[in-house]
């Protein structure tokens, strides 16, 4: 997990063999040094075939999730365990490097109520499992903080270190997103510097999921702090331009982020590469 | 609705005659103009009593709600019709000058869908009769865009331009909100440029709920934009540091958003005050 | 003056037919809508020429200069009057919409000390002039405010709008520089907004003079409060990427400014583009 | 050299005795944890008064100069040698931690040409004998970039490290200030971040040299990129309200840079403090 990157969710949500063969060829065509593989329906995955391809276009891959209610950590840890089993499984072999995201819950996950110490013991104890199982599969795992509308659980760096301790693992690292610090963290940088060394891979979002550049981030003070901090891992580009309606609802895009696909890649996607390298990050 | 003001949550959201007594004092003593008082339960308020504290502290005053699930105007426009007439009358008696917020529907409302034109076509319809209705009692009526997360309705000033010329009242104003800009607006200065000269009243609240100054809102471009199109409205502070249980759901508050009370007020009010003075607002 | 364009430093410092035949197709490719061309030698230019470049190119112009010690108006208000006189008749000759720039002195004029009134009259007395004679030659007539460090006499907006009404000349507009703001200002916006409607033109130059989006000027802030104060003049992109030696040591140039020419009209040139476009601007 | 100081300029730019004991009661009435003193006329200074003074008040001090024309090193290496060494000892002897400052040249030196070689040799060649007097003396020594208008040998981090090569000692730090990083730096963490461990003491200044808050610095980049680096030297508040006129010309100061001491020390200074607390730094 290094270089620029992007979240396939520009090309597809849907990760069949369709859909892989029309997202790695156009990453590759954008120089992408990674793609980000929405894990959502792993049993559905031809991994020799996403393997193949990967090769083919010499692309390198991370996977990321989001759990489905039923088996959402905080409530059903065993449930969470083997879901997040499988997909570490298939994502290693497809040979992604990681598998990251909202591991911990659901997308949208929320009682109503804070987080209780209980679904905090359920949760430490889905990951403790997930992340030795990804230790044995060669792969790293990781937790992404999101905003408080999408769950009440993890919402800042903070608490995603104070996880990390919980589980007591080393091989659980912080995967940050800046549309979400942009809401959550006193200070976008803060959410990076008390990351640490524990970040490994971040989602460059912008503050409306639209083109980079165009919204409310501080796309300078997260680039300097990346920088000042040493960073090595994964920039990611995100954007929710092409987002099927069965996932818009728990990410909440009810209207279109930026005014087309091609502006994102067109315009956004050279505004971050730009900063990245005014960075000395890329 | 003019000069800097404070959302009376930073006291009480209880506005029965305990919480009156405990803020209009309260807020007088911290040299304010205006107080915004949240009219969650209309029928509780002693309105003679608040609007002799108003007179006795020379303090004036703009009531704001949100809409209860049964009175969702999307869905019961009648209903809500009937609770928004209420709200007009009990503002009015108050001696508040305006009542806004999310006037449109519920905080917390989605359905999981984007929005429909039934939807839109049963809010423009309770939208109207209030706004008739507030200009028979003598007030003025807003709408305060939201989140995607707090309403899968109106998110930009671009949909409540759009609602207001849907409505065709010219008694409507529009009310933002730099939380919700700062996660909405394509530039937070965007939101207020495109209300212009609807623009009557502006929530000054950090992008996590929490102390002005310490997180991710570019108050300067905030502050420069309103001196630019010549805003005379109200500027309120708002944090969320006191929020009870019961509301803190539809607004997801988990956590502390700030140190304390005496943070928000004795380092964010100042902040927020400086630049309102630096700018020319007041 | 309305629309974007470029400071011709980008392709000469010197106006003659060599300068004009380089420079004006090379600003057509780049699809500029106007030139600023440097008046630095009146003389050489051969206006019939220019004027010819300009209108096969469909490219308009504005002329802008500093004046020679043995012109400063705070010290030879006779000798600048001829000079801007001079300057104004080649630049309507050329078919330049306005004079601009530092037509109120040098560039890098300082006495060491705070201006004098008797230096400000002298300026007043050189601008009424000149002021005058831009009228009976069809064009307008425009003063920058530069940093304390290029100019003891006008750094700001608000020492500008002095001047002006001091002179009294209802002909003479406010043209800003953002790297000149980025130092002087109280907040970037504030020089705008306190132009207001004397604002016909604006530089937008770099924090460094490099690459316009890889420095400290706010570019969101400054762009936004344009289109709030409904700004409707000319954008005008300028980098000292190529500075000859005799203007380098009054503009303070040692190095360079940005890697290369090709950074700054690939990368800098389509930013500022992108920017006036999300705000309405162009 | 850590914590939170301000530049003695705030009081007196001579330090005499009266100078010293206007200065140091009113630095500890502020709470500061060090003062930055300009050493502007050495032997002026009642060395064992102001050592006193400090003890007194519990105060630790730091010193900074620019050296005079006739010693600037660039041209009298020889005379710059025995000037710095002079100001080492009075520094050591008043007990303060550095000498620093534009230690390598004067305040406004420029010869209107690039730097040469030959300049860059003469100012390593006096850097390196004061290195290693203040070395004997066990005090830091230190350079401060300042901008391209106040001098012309070194206005980035950059060419700092460069010139900290070139001379090869290991006793030299570099001090930055946000005042000339708002100009020169490409991304004011950039200077940050080059700087890294080289970098013991950072002058937080306004953009116009006035009120901190109120300018165009970016102070969350600034502090959360000196905390991502791990900054532990001294953050010393500075600005030019208080400027006697015969320093005012190399640096360009013509007009108050705020409203009143007060709105400094009242207002800006409770800023940064803030800033630096919300980033850990303090």
């Amino acid at each position: 997990m290094e270089g620029f990157g992007v979240h396939t969710s520009m090309w597809t949500m849907n990760w069949d063999r369709a859909g892989a063969e029309r997202t790695i060829p156009a990453a590759a065509a954008y120089d992408m040094d990674f793609i980000e593989i929405a894990l959502l329906n792993a049993p559905i995955v031809d991994t020799a075939h996403t393997r193949d391809l990967l090769k083919q276009h010499d692309m390198r891959a991370v996977a990321s999730l989001g759990l489905p209610e039923e088996n959402w950590p905080s409530r059903n840890p065993e449930g969470a365990i083997a879901h997040l089993k499988e997909a570490i499984e298939v994502a290693a072999a497809m040979g992604c490097e990681a598998l990251s995201g909202v591991t911990y819950g659901g997308i949208g996950e929320r009682t109503g109520q804070p987080p209780t110490m209980a679904e905090y013991d359920n949760v430490a104890r889905a990951l403790s499992a997930a992340a030795a199982h990804a230790r044995d599969a060669g792969i790293l795992f990781g937790i992404e903080p999101v905003n408080r509308y999408e769950s009440h659980l993890i919402n800042t760096t903070a608490q995603a270190k104070w996880m990390i301790e919980k589980v007591g693992s080393d091989n659980i690292f912080i995967h940050l997103d800046t549309y979400h610090m942009n809401i959550e963290e006193k200070g976008v940088g803060n959410g990076i510097i008390q990351a640490g060394d524990l970040l490994r891979y971040i989602h460059l979002s912008e503050s409306d999921r639209g083109t980079p550049g165009c919204g409310t981030c501080d796309w300078d003070e997260i680039h300097a702090t990346l920088a000042a901090i040493g960073f090595k891992g994964g920039l990611a580009m995100e954007s929710f331009i092409n987002m099927p309606p069965e996932l818009a609802s728990g990410l909440a895009v009810w209207r279109p982020v930026a005014p087309s696909f091609e502006e994102v890649m067109d315009n956004g996607l050279p505004f971050l590469r730009g900063k990245a390298r005014q960075y000395g990050l890329i």
